[in-house]
């Protein structure tokens, strides 16, 4: 940084000094967001005690922020709304949060990642071999429905956890990739594939820091701004 | 073409016959070759009544062909020598047949495919959870390990059948999409899958008929540059 003073007669932006010029066109990070921040009980408790709460808790504190850009893929939103009380979300979120999905037919993605994913896939498919073999073995102690309703349980958890396994997960994770944006979310399964994309991550306990970070930064700047 | 006689006094290619030219500087159109057409019976027999005389006369065949390339990923070429007889294997395969691995570094594959393969999945494991449920509640008619091995082969044939499953599905879709070759194989997942990447593929059956087809016009290009 320069210690001279800035040329205030110039019109010219690239006389000014680097700090005002990020107080005036700060780069503007982007951030994808998963419903898990707002749903899953273990990660929301720091925004509110119902998904809804936490809706509103972000919406607060993303109006202060003017550093970041909040964005969810449709298929994820339409999720979230199950989840929250419609009428009471502000029509706010729908200016402070872009729904935008991915381009899905213009992006690549590199060719060894579907090794994985069948690799992957493979061990799970297993695993869920496994379950329903100790349910029959089981079948002699146990009646048929109450195996039956253990399987079904034990089953998804051996075949989901810890894999991206639907749409919204791709849509998440390809929305990331193409805005080359911040991608939040506590799902285990979406970290490890942000990990073999080169996307970025937070864990989702600092989300509520992160924008306190950003509220902090943006009001920095802002006074920067306004002293010149 | 052109019926003026070709300039023999002259070295430049570009002002013999279209015809002359193609024998001489054959365009050789690449193929990737699936272990099926050697192993799967009802592909095979048109070659042979094992694996290793199917290999065999694919060798006497491919030895009379100079217009096609055969290709195959190591990976896939260990698997079928778990079928042949090794040592009555002659070298010349290692020579008409290339072992050549796809650069899975490199190549990309179009994002929108991650949708497909997990939507497939998706259904795969649910078919497994009700082929699962139904051995379940068969618990008190059969014996467990009489279930048991009918599980095995059901959850198998829903989990795998038309689908790619393995590190040797993909690479011989990506061979064969690296090299821009003509699949061949008798699997339809892979045939499945190279209609979404649009590789080219023949149907297993006509195999040895091209190779015929390939060795008559191999002739017939043989025989145009004797002529000149």
């Amino acid at each position: 940084m320069t210690n001279e003073p800035a040329d205030k007669g110039e019109h010219n932006d690239f006389d000014k000094e680097p700090a005002l010029l990020l107080a005036r066109h700060p780069f503007r990070q982007k951030v994808v967001l998963d419903t898990s921040l707002f749903v899953n009980p273990d990660v929301r408790t720091s925004l509110g005690r119902t998904p809804t709460e936490a809706l509103e808790t972000f919406l607060f504190l993303a109006a202060q922020i003017h550093i970041l850009e909040f964005y969810m893929p449709p298929s994820v939103f339409e999720e979230l709304m199950h989840f929250a009380e419609r009428e009471r979300i502000p029509g706010d979120l729908l200016v402070v949060l872009h729904q935008k999905p991915p381009k899905k037919h213009e992006l690549k993605c590199p060719a060894f990642l579907l090794y994985e994913l069948i690799e992957e896939m493979r061990d799970r498919v297993n695993k869920g071999l496994r379950v329903a073999e100790s349910a029959v073995r089981s079948a002699e102690k146990r009646k048929p429905d109450e195996i039956i309703q253990d399987l079904r349980r034990k089953y998804r958890e051996a075949l989901r956890e810890g894999i991206i396994d639907s749409k919204e997960d791709v849509d998440l994770l390809l929305l990331a990739m193409e805005l080359d944006a911040l991608l939040i979310t506590a799902d285990q399964g979406l970290i490890k594939w942000a990990e073999k994309l080169g996307i970025q991550w937070l864990f989702p306990e600092k989300f509520k820091d992160y924008l306190a970070g950003a509220i902090k930064r943006s009001d920095f700047l802002s006074a920067l701004s306004k002293e010149q």
